[in-house]
């Protein structure tokens, strides 16, 4: 099977493994786990903030930002299509208390104006504003791209209002590949930061949330209570920071691929793209087949190739490194010759 | 003053005080206060449910319907400018750890494609659908009514999905009024409703939730919780009972009061109404008249009009039971005739 | 009936019903409450804090307390058998986030090396302790009188690692009258207070808040939150502070007529007093008797007295303002001559 | 260094470094892992429960319990030194709004007529008796262990009350090795355990929380709110599996060891050994020596034991699997000799 249906399949390579069996580990509740040490020092230095932390998942690094940056009764401006919105089974609001502000998005960018807006004034009605949230890449609209202007006018406005901002950079690489800058760069605009060693990365597990010393210290007593505390930590911290050391050049062929696959299914197929394929995710819209996602999807199956459902109408196509230029080149054969 | 900030400043008439001379009492706790049971008797009969519970707000009667309603991790679904959204300090993701689900709104009517849509189906990332939210009169968008189709199409679409529907009534006898049929009508379409005692019936305090018994059995361990459980009650029930039992007519003429004014504001003065004025709210949009809406409340204060700003350039005037006519008259022509 | 089961059952004077009538009242949410707003100034003057805040129960005074000055995570030290802890439906865990720390009491004191103990230090597993919690008079244990003494030592104790002390001062009117002291001088090794108007004083509804400015400015948002934002509130604000301007001498009456109550029990019946009778509760073991707390209570309300069961074999009696001395002889007479 | 701190920092074997290496892995979030499948499935049949779920820690294992099996509002039976009360930053209160209702242990073991007073009757002021907490063996006290007939007393109490029970077990396997029984056999007594494939036992990361089919389908959904849904977690269950499958034989030569050292430290030194020593865990009183338990873990560092104070004159030993037996006869003899 030629499996696109989210760049989170991706295995872990012979040299990950390899890592793991010598990885010099500790008690990482103790902070003795000297891998661990090393990827958070890496990571933090990477993307250009004090200090970072390791998580078990984009969700756990994401929710751990929350419960630090904000209080109970604090609202967070986000889009309405963010995955810690709509795929996080609302623990934002479970476990810190917040409330969901969400701002309509167009390829993950919320209008401004409305951002001002949203933010509340003082008043025993409202809320607090807590914290101003981003995506990059923007999921839901297909691995869009957040340009850099945009996040240093986020990030202005927030700071003009004394709001922290946060953003989601579970593909934050493919973000910076695709704007041929670095994380480090996009990272200037904002408090903190997480990103994934999964996916595009191709790590088996955890991701990074990264942010200031204090930030990050009480971070990390969120993480406990999350239950991600880990002892020997290191056996995945090491093939985790051999994916941030050596995979990021592969997101940019990942990029292409998705590019080429994109062009084919829109030419030759019955199918439209939907979306911009700035990154490694494509959207298709079925309707002018005639086919809903889940009929095209058996069809897809039946030739070896699994995508994921996005809407009645939309299914989404995600590449990643465990694609070959032959699966890929066999991939674009099967879907635009596919009968329906 | 002629205070038409909001309905909620209206007094308690001298029959009204007579009522809470002469409350029979007991300890409302122990469920032994005869004016509180014969209030919550009334009450249910009058809006068509199995019973209700008196409580000191519609904040309190919103938030005991939520607890009792939904489980952590849901997801409400309620329009983008509902009360419980943008006045009731997150209390619904802080209290019962709900997440808000917010759906943009026309005239307080969300879109009913769009509601179906964003019910959530069954998936590991996922909120459920606990609760849909109707507001009804709608306040930020003027005091716009639900018509009886549309809360009978949403209570449809809510019962196929197996969620309940939750009205917020704080004016819902505005809304009988303003479309000439009774509440208990209105809440055929709902499981629970909340409505408010103060305000255009002009109670000094409190509010009624009204639901199935169970229901009931459970707000009221949840109304504990808040501090809502009071002991001789009586005191303040009895004015509600009365405000009940004789304060519907009165919303009629605050409806033709509104009309009035807000005609003679359009034709008159440099400003436009921007609501249908269907119940005693009206929006009026100060932008033509080059004033900002803090700058316009200014020179109201001065002749003795109080109102609110709504947004920068937007003011709401109430009209309720303690404007008497000539200060309507009065009113209008303060308002026409002021200088800007 | 002689209903002895609380002093929450004391009802509203004539004097009070007519303080409802007379009552200059506003909207309280705008804080245009003259009658509300005196009594806060009262209120506050009298129990020696900056300001206060009126609310519609002892549980609302205590979890407003409780949110204002916790975060999610904190551990509240109390005793065992505190109200909040047993009666108020674990709102403090639901609503705040807070862990309950109880250490046994002894007539309502904790041991003052335990609670040193019971201190959180500075680690990635700890809550961090947020509150210390002092209940006077003290309910459980029959409405034993914590002392001026023993408060100061937990004051000092709680300041020298920068917690804060509350006080559930539900009858601390009780606790200052048996200590013939001031509840001023009580709350001042407190950094919050709460007490009712109603119980002992005889209010039909309300307690108050008290705090410094910030802390009250906070708590009133809080209230917001709970649904006890009242409009206008000064038709129970204005009983409740004539109940507090008046009451107080009447609860050594009160505590009069439980000592002469405990005394004929004790040396006339079958039962045991279990407790010092210092304020105005009295605790009875049923065992000597060989009946159950239920069976005599079943007894007793044959004879037209009404009493609550606090353990399977223990009954509690609360004298109060509306037991007349005629109705107190009555009682003795009945309870001594009462078979079984 | 000879490390007694905890038996948390045993590292992987060479033998589960090659099972990384040669895991077969997917992605765990679409349940496509098949080590984690193989890994759930064996820890199921080994405690005979229906179902099984590979958690990062016993603190995320035990607080999907505690979401899955409560609602807010509810009340934990726990004993006052467990690990979920003092360790895990308070987190049952925050993520699930849980009171703690904790009883003096003795042993581990609460007083079961306390528990059964303890269960909360049906009243508008209690919260309601959600689950019953064991912790085998119990840390605090010294590695104790609850034998067989008072779990079945405790599960019998708590199934006539329909309160489900839960065993913290993260050291189920010492429990199970010093009574010569099985696990299967102590888990009979619980509706879900949790235990820790890290500790004695020796893999490097990972929990098992297990119990009926229903309960894992939405512990799995707690799981993932908590940020441990991890993708190819093969990596890191394959470890784990292995230390499930050969590491239990070990813990009975832990728990001669910890008697040995034991036996030698209460002879020899000038300390007294507090507990019984029937596990892996040895308390010792540093009273009789005149030193305070951070003057003797100093002393002790500087000849290479490491050991953690557990109160002010309170050090606990932890045996474990990577200490051989020459470590621990040196170690003895040092002990012994220390001068102080």
């Amino acid at each position: 099977m030629i499996d696109l249906r989210s760049d989170t399949v991706t295995k872990p390579t012979a040299e990950m493994r390899q890592k793991m069996v010598e990885a010099v580990v500790g008690d990482d509740v103790y902070g003795e786990d000297p891998t661990v040490n090393e990827l958070e020092k890496y990571a933090a230095e990477l993307v250009g903030k004090e200090a970072a932390l390791f998580v078990t998942s984009g969700t756990q690094g994401n929710q751990a930002a929350i419960l630090t940056h904000t209080k109970p009764g604090n609202e967070i401006i986000m889009d309405n299509e963010s995955h810690v919105f709509l795929y996080e089974a609302a623990a934002a609001s479970v476990f810190a208390g917040v409330q969901s502000r969400t701002l309509i998005n167009e390829n993950g960018k919320m209008n401004l104006e409305e951002m001002e807006g949203a933010i509340r004034g003082n008043d025993i009605h409202f809320p607090e504003t807590g914290l101003i949230w981003l995506e990059n890449t923007h999921n839901r609209s297909g691995g869009s791209v957040l340009p850099l202007s945009y996040m240093k006018e986020v990030y202005s406005l927030a700071k003009s209002n004394n709001v922290p901002v946060h953003i989601d950079g579970a593909r934050i690489f493919n973000a910076a590949v695709s704007l041929n800058t670095t994380v480090k760069e996009l990272a200037t605009f904002s408090d903190s930061i997480q990103f994934c060693l999964s996916k595009g990365l191709g790590a088996p597990v955890g991701s990074i949330l990264a942010g200031d010393k204090s930030f990050i210290r009480e971070a990390r007593k969120k993480r406990k209570m999350l239950g991600g505390g880990l002892r020997q930590a290191g056996v995945i911290a090491a093939p985790g920071l051999h994916a941030l050391k050596t995979g990021i050049p592969q997101l940019k062929e990942d990029h292409q691929n998705a590019k080429r696959l994109a062009k084919a299914i829109d030419e030759h197929s019955g199918f439209t793209v939907m979306n911009q394929v700035e990154s490694n995710i494509i959207l298709v819209d079925t309707k002018p087949s005639g086919l809903s996602a889940s009929e095209w999807i058996k069809k897809l199956e039946q030739v070896g190739i699994l995508a994921v459902a996005f809407a009645p109408t939309v299914i989404r196509f995600v590449t990643h490194r465990d694609i070959s230029n032959d699966e890929l080149i066999n991939c674009i054969y099967k879907v635009t010759n596919l009968e329906y």
